[in-house]
């Protein structure tokens, strides 16, 4: 086990920040019920008695920031004054004690508010991890072996369908060729797509010439949002598949517009279009619903994609089981962090489901390359039908932002998660007092925050 | 459509507070999963212009209610200021507009604390209209015409189980009989069933005089917490066998202790104690494990009960349609108050499953009596199978606490939802605050708050 010395590695701090960013000002990132976001995050920095840092993030909307912000404050009694090595030695019991406090577990348990600090500090953790090995997360988790990386894993509720042996098993499977898959992912990184080309708040003249640039680019697949309206979706879709032309690939996005019923009417009337997927056509929670919605759009060709509000290992496990999920969009900030991810890759690969994770809110592209880069090493094995959201936004905010070329980002090569915020950027954008939302109150561009968000302060 | 006229009736304060009681000192509400549980609540008060006020809670288990009182003050922006006729006269919309933020919305959906912070608001507002008719929530439902009362439910997401028409006709085929069913609950209030014999906590000399106690108050359906030890189990259980008899009904409670697997194993070797359902058996987001358990200990005629922590009605609905829950345990102030519940009762109906809700944490008792009475009344028009939980435990802090005489709970008849505590109880027990909790800090008896719940003064 790559387990670090003790020494000086006692958490002596957890400091959490609300960062927000005005982006609801340009439409940029708005769906069907999503219309005006701020791309947000509760920021973690975990310190060590011998001054180590680690980062971790979850994503938020804005609004509400501060809730999630005051549940990593009232988490930090369970992890202040451990010692981060024995944290990761037995981390799955560690995760236990922080998802199933025995008084606060009834606030989730294991969803929402409290898994969303859950994984900002869980993250922050395996950033530390990543950092003191002096490896990139993906190599750490690459190079553990089978029995290390499953040590990690809380298999409560899941072993119904994957047990530990299993996923020994799954992962043993995969180690032949494992070097030269790390080297091809140096070489060639790993493909993405784009989902610039079609929010909701975009003209149809920003759709046309985001379509040309990122075909310039080398991107292959395209997604736009839809679900508000179908003639608008329409047309919307038709003018992007006559851009990108018939050889390149089209993902629809509803983000959870509409009943089951009608998704599936909806996307039977899209279905010319040639769509890949239908991403989260209903409730984030109906696993029943999207497996029937799966059965109905299976004749057209279309997959169903969901995954991003998925609240917890044991929801993604009755999606996979269901067939109600063709493609698994984990997203690296909503479950509890890293660990919990580990397990629902592998129980994806048990049911050879494509994992195309969630990206493009603050943070999620940097983080869900080092998962999927681990996911092509040592379990899938593959990158058939797999790929990685790309959103050009607020990148320039961190110290190692991902990088994309030719359409594929490029494997990460700095220690950690990727995941440290420039402290400038702190500075400008901690809500309410950094520097810009001053500014942008000062001018009347946003109102004063309330009460409840100044407990920020 | 039975809404009060909009004089008076601007919302101006939304007053919310953190109450919590010391029940860990006595092992009250110990179960696998709880081990020390400080029963809580966020108590929210609604004041309209007239002085007027709504009083509503939503239980949770001590720490993290801090977190859940910043959730009410984060959303007081969306309500103050709006005419509570206004709201009675589109709760639906009401409804979905502070569930459904396009920013705030990303740390639920529908689920974990935002979801309770929405259940004690929207209680506060029931109890508003309730007091304003001069009724008893019960009465006030009741006396609802079937399309006044579908008026108030959000369908999102449920239609392709129930659709608003199907529920209407439910209602109308409900309506003879109507009036003498009132005057049965009336006369006979509602059958109960105790919790109060089986606490994990407690020892078996306690067990026994409590069996005793509620054996001579009628009772004859005794509930048992299980899950942490098969042996221990099986001997408490056979003790409560033993002292009530076979003529008694026994349930048994895990509190999700156990994967599917081990819950089948588990139960089948506790089956012939006979018990009548097993509730919570494992993780309360699993419907297709609930549904595998609910196969397997059917043949044993043990039936699965769960929905205290089930999150939303799509999750109801999943488990209502899979056949994974058997007794459909509702609870007050977990899903997003008397609307969405409302919901939950008419799927129950349509697919013939018994609601026996989930009650005995702070105020549940309250709340429950009224859904329970008004489905006697105008939805399921039955008490087959059907049963209201009751634990002896905080209602000395109620203005109306529930009354149950002879097993059974009596139809209350105070306008309101029975939400409102005492002052002298929140004087004493507000969190960190009140007079007790100063005191129990001072004797050490709880360590002193936290940074974090510290926000709350």
């Amino acid at each position: 086990m790559p387990v670090p010395n003790r020494n000086g590695l006692e958490i002596v701090n957890i400091d959490v920040k609300d960062v927000r960013f005005p982006t609801s000002l340009g439409g940029h990132g708005s769906d069907a019920l999503h219309t005006d976001p701020n791309y947000s995050c509760a920021y973690v920095t975990t310190t060590t008695e011998n001054g180590k840092q680690g980062y971790g993030l979850t994503f938020t909307c804005g609004r509400g920031t501060e809730i999630v912000v005051l549940t990593v404050r009232s988490m930090k009694k369970f992890i202040l004054g451990r010692n981060a090595a024995d944290i990761f030695s037995d981390f799955a019991g560690f995760w236990r004690s922080i998802t199933n406090d025995s008084q606060m577990r009834w606030l989730g348990p294991e969803k929402g508010v409290v898994h969303l600090a859950v994984a900002a500090i869980i993250n922050s953790l395996w950033d530390l991890w990543a950092r003191l090995e002096n490896k990139p997360l993906w190599r750490l988790l690459v190079d553990m072996s089978p029995e290390e990386l499953v040590s990690t894993i809380d298999f409560r509720y899941i072993t119904d369908v994957l047990t530990k042996e299993e996923a020994i098993k799954i992962l043993k499977d995969k180690e032949p060729g494992k070097d030269s898959r790390v080297k091809d992912l140096l070489e060639n990184g790993y493909p993405a797509y784009t989902t610039q080309v079609g929010w909701l708040g975009y003209s149809d003249e920003l759709v046309k010439e985001l379509c040309e640039k990122y075909l310039s680019l080398g991107f292959k697949h395209f997604k736009v949002k839809v679900g508000l309206n179908f003639e608008d979706d329409y047309r919307r879709c038709s003018l992007v598949r006559k851009f990108i032309g018939d050889d390149k690939f089209l993902m629809v996005d509803a983000n959870q517009a509409w009943s089951v019923d009608e998704a599936i009417e909806w996307m039977k009337k899209l279905a010319p279009l040639k769509p890949m997927w239908i991403e989260e056509p209903t409730s984030p929670d109906d696993v029943l619903g999207h497996a029937a919605i799966a059965r109905a759009l299976e004749p057209y060709g279309i997959g169903v994609a969901t995954g991003e509000m998925c609240a917890n290992r044991v929801m993604f496990k009755q999606f996979l089981q269901s067939g109600g999920m063709q493609y698994c969009q984990i997203d690296s900030a909503r479950i509890g962090g890293v660990n919990e991810i580990l397990s629902v890759y592998l129980m994806a690969e048990k049911f050879k489901t494509a994992v195309c994770p969630h990206a493009g809110g603050v943070g999620l592209c940097e983080m869900v390359q080092h998962l999927q880069l681990w996911d092509f090493a040592r379990v899938s094995a593959s990158r058939r039908g797999r790929l990685l959201e790309y959103v050009d936004q607020q990148h320039e905010h961190f110290v190692d932002p991902c990088r994309v070329l030719a359409a594929a980002y490029v494997a990460p090569t700095a220690p950690g998660y990727s995941t440290q915020m420039l402290p400038e950027t702190l500075k400008k954008f901690s809500y309410p007092n950094g520097t810009e939302w001053q500014r942008m109150f000062k001018e009347g561009i946003f109102p004063m925050p309330d009460e409840a968000e100044l407990v920020n302060e």
